[in-house]
């Protein structure tokens, strides 16, 4: 990886987490997520709006790709990279997979829920597809810190 | 299982092939889903809709589980039974899992892309919070049938 594709991964990944405090704020799980195309173009910026949608797919990476296949008019997107501030669990992994994302950035690992490096491991399987390139561990303490203080709070407010 | 339950059963499965079929006659996978409550009450009836709404997340099972969460306003419908064609990929047992869904009960397995007793088998996992009673092979044949005719016919028309 060239310094510019990294600095151009840190650019969206820092964009990313800034989506993941907007849902804290909403008082949503502060999870974000940028996807990109080929030339770099944001194709939607999400994050967690599972409560105010009344919806438990309402994952940042489930709106993320909804909203960009819209957009696109189909339901595959290749050429596409996707940050996420956490990794994606068994039900993102799908639909990543079935958008044919390129690449999978993302920030903390989820031992409890993830289902990339943890659970099923659904890239891994016989049963997947298409498997993006994956990069983990970007910007990662800045998420964790992020997710820890949120639910740190909620359990102080009771 | 009494046998009232098991024409109940029945009964929402048949329904749930139905659904399939009108997919088909969209020129969608066919595949069905009948959501109920605790009370027998159809929460939803869906089919995939993937090529239709450029959704790749547009299974039966994440539509029917969207439409009962919205209309409930709550991200979880505990008590709800779903009722599938086909058995559930990762992503939608993913989403089945998280509607805290009690029950469900599905007809084909699917070894090429199932996520229940194939690939990840998400519902064994530790990264798996709620894990719904399980009943496969209700009306497989049906389904198999089904969706063997559909893609031969499409091979067919090339």
């Amino acid at each position: 990886m060239t310094e510019e594709d990294r600095q151009k991964d840190l650019k969206f990944m820092a964009l990313a987490l800034e989506e993941a405090k907007n849902a804290a704020l909403r008082d949503e799980v502060p999870i974000g997520a940028v996807l990109v195309d080929a030339n770099g173009t944001i194709l939607a910026q999400t994050s967690n709006r599972t409560i105010e949608l009344s919806d438990p797919t309402a994952h940042a990476e489930i709106l993320a790709i909804r909203d960009a296949c819209r957009k696109a008019g189909s339901q595959r997107i290749p050429g596409c990279d996707l940050y996420i501030t956490l990794e994606p669990c068994a039900m993102c992994a799908g639909a990543i997979s079935f958008a044919r994302i390129r690449r999978v950035i993302f920030a903390a690992p989820d031992p409890k829920g993830g289902g990339v490096l943890h659970g099923g491991q659904f890239f891994n399987q016989p049963t997947c597809h298409h498997r993006p390139e994956i990069l983990d561990g970007m910007m990662a303490e800045d998420s964790t810190t992020l997710l820890k203080g949120f639910f740190k709070e909620k359990r102080e407010r009771g």
